[in-house]
């Protein structure tokens, strides 16, 4: 994979050239593109800015986010070669910061469950997961040193574990969805994709000019609650072990570490999130519903006909528990500095029928929280299995921080 | 004006055909949108749709609001001929509903303060107040029954009160925002506007298929605050008239009525409210603010000028404000059902050269609380003046109840 970090050092100290970094993506994407599938089109002449903390930096962005200069097809025939007039604010924060946009990343049709063509680059007989599907394998395949994804239940997450990147879904609303198709307005997310935690906290922290998330030099304490969301069912063996790995590692590192059981509310939102997923969806995709039904994705297009009868009332009493929840979480961070948990049930699971299960994630994104993937390395038949480092509303420094001690550890 | 309650009874008692319907607004645009200037664009062979409670309903719909059949301009030259591909969320919920849309109405550029040509349609050499000039402008004309508009200030209930008609700014995201160009994705929140509030208890209760939102046949005990807002500063002599008129109609109406002082921290949220907007609209405009500079309108390229050394720290600063602020203002709520208030400082200023002041506006924006206006007769010259009547984060049922009842008393 490439460094985002470790590009920009090179560009910094005149050891690289700004344009032979973005060559060097471009290298990639023509060597493994043609296999992986992560891109729905690209720039093959794309430049380098001269400037910016960013320039030089290649960025991969999810099709469902508007671009300027590529068309933005939502992963599906309805909006076949559509032209957005301008820049999603995410796109143009990056060409702000510098960067060039080097392409479209494939998504599964509306950021839903449909799987696109991409193939996970650690195997390519699973699933890279979704929605953020072309996002996460092209990082993994060393064609691009960062990109950009949505989640809604799990989509930036979920295929960040399956793939071995790095991850975060940052806070609710740190980056604008201005500009994004839109799944469901209380959910959806923007998130990064880089090889590792330094570079994640190097890309956001460029986009958003808040030089607080760049990651401090260390962390003298850390006080970890390890949570197993026991309401979304068990792990797969690997999930698990991918768990146990990372507590003994953290506490070897000398992490203060335990299990902390969520409260019952907590646990009421995560069996309400698809309340208002679906809910919301109903309406953000009331045209493509109504007027192309039949041009529809199955399964986003079954998934709309399973949430057509939510009543109003119930969308606003599963708000009114979020809101609830949501205090409840806040009260949990007043003993712990992060939390630790599973980012996907196991590995990649095998076929490209599914891009599996956001039943890890959903929850956190309804809650708001920064949440990081860590990959770890099970030993699963060569597939990467993630962790994911939570914390508190707005803290999405400290999720930064703490993750990358979880990262160092995990490699000592 | 055309009363969208009266034009469904008389097509639910078959007096009037749908058509019938569409063709006297489709009269009334050739007849009176030559001088006016509400509408950016309209259809001239709008047919009615067959079914649903809004059949035969004309509707206008503000430029920065994506349409499948029209072009959606926003006010600016940027995007002269942009076509979207599909219709934003509220678009398509009217559309469900049985509406027809008859065309765009003016906005000002980007939904800031550049005023557009439309004129008053209650005195020309006025301003009909912006952004949602057209919106406001086509109802109090006569030439649509119903007009959707956004308020990020005072863009909905300002237009309503300079130009005489009833509107409401619904509790936030009551109304998803979706597929409408973003000014502040903190504030921008979907109006509806209507010859009265019965219409809008209609139209509102159609879109959101929630039919609690429809008027109640009377209520019997009525508890308002007055609040006279004065951290935004001294009415002028018409809007303070209003206020007292409507104070006295509602007081003779059985009301129980008494002044209020809000809470400090309410009127700190007033006066941090612009760095939220401001931080946001530079993030959310990026792309129309780095390449196309110079097509900017100027009020709003001034107003991104000045917005431009906000710092993410002091954004986070007021949002912390804005969301104890909303906590306080619960409290108030807890002793009386609504808040009457100035909707503008006066009558509409004279020329267009401004869309006038949306100080009294602002602060309710930022709360996310539903405001109905309503217009007063003051006898300024035959230009109208409104109040607004505030309920509580949700209470959109009670926020319209109790502005029929002022509606009532001032007829009375």
């Amino acid at each position: 994979m490439i460094s985002l970090a470790e590009l920009q050092r090179r560009i910094d100290s005149g050891d690289l050239s700004t344009d032979a970094a973005i060559a060097q993506s471009l290298e990639a994407i023509g060597a493994h593109d043609k296999t992986i599938g992560a891109f729905v089109c690209h720039a093959k002449d794309a430049r380098a800015a001269s400037a910016g903390p960013l320039r030089g930096i290649a960025v991969g962005i999810k099709d469902i986010m508007d671009t300027s200069d590529f068309p933005t097809e939502m992963g599906s025939p309805i909006y076949r070669g559509f032209r957005p007039r301008g820049d999603a604010p995410v796109v143009a924060a990056l060409r702000q910061a510098g960067a060039t946009i080097i392409g479209k990343t494939t998504t599964t049709a509306f950021a839903s469950l449909d799987p696109t063509a991409t193939l996970n680059p650690r195997h390519h007989g699973h699933t890279p997961g979704g929605s953020s599907s072309g996002s996460a394998a092209a990082v993994a395949a060393g064609m691009i040193p960062l990109a950009l994804g949505t989640q809604t239940g799990g989509s930036v997450i979920r295929p960040a574990s399956f793939c071995g990147v790095a991850a975060i879904k940052p806070s609710f609303r740190l980056l604008p969805t201005v500009g994004i198709k839109c799944y469901s307005w209380t959910l959806d997310t923007v998130g990064l994709f880089a090889a590792g935690v330094s570079d994640l906290a190097h890309g956001l922290s460029a986009m958003t000019g808040r030089p607080e998330l760049m990651l401090p030099a260390a962390i003298s304490t850390l006080r970890i609650g390890v949570v197993t969301q026991d309401f979304a069912g068990a792990p797969e063996v690997a999930g698990g072990e991918a768990l146990r790995i990372a507590i003994k590692a953290a506490e070897a590192a000398g992490a203060s570490v335990r299990t902390l059981a969520l409260p019952e509310i907590v646990a009421e939102a995560w069996r309400i999130q698809p309340t208002i997923q679906e809910f919301e969806a109903h309406q953000a995709l009331a045209w493509e519903y109504h007027t192309h039904y039949d041009a529809m994705a199955p399964l986003v297009r079954a998934r709309l006909d399973e949430g057509k009868g939510i009543a109003p009332a119930a969308y606003d009493a599963a708000r009114g528990v979020a809101k609830k929840a949501r205090r409840a979480l806040a009260g949990v961070f007043e003993d712990i500095d992060v939390l630790l948990t599973l980012s996907a049930p196991g590995a990649a699971p095998k076929g490209l029928g599914s891009t599996g299960d956001a039943r890890f994630n959903r929850l956190w994104t309804l809650m708001g929280v920064p949440c990081v993937n860590i990959p770890a390395d099970v030993a699963d038949g060569g597939l990467p299995v993630g962790v994911q480092v939570i914390a508190r509303f707005g803290n999405d420094a400290g999720a930064l921080a703490a993750a990358r001690f979880v990262e160092d550890a995990l490699k000592a």
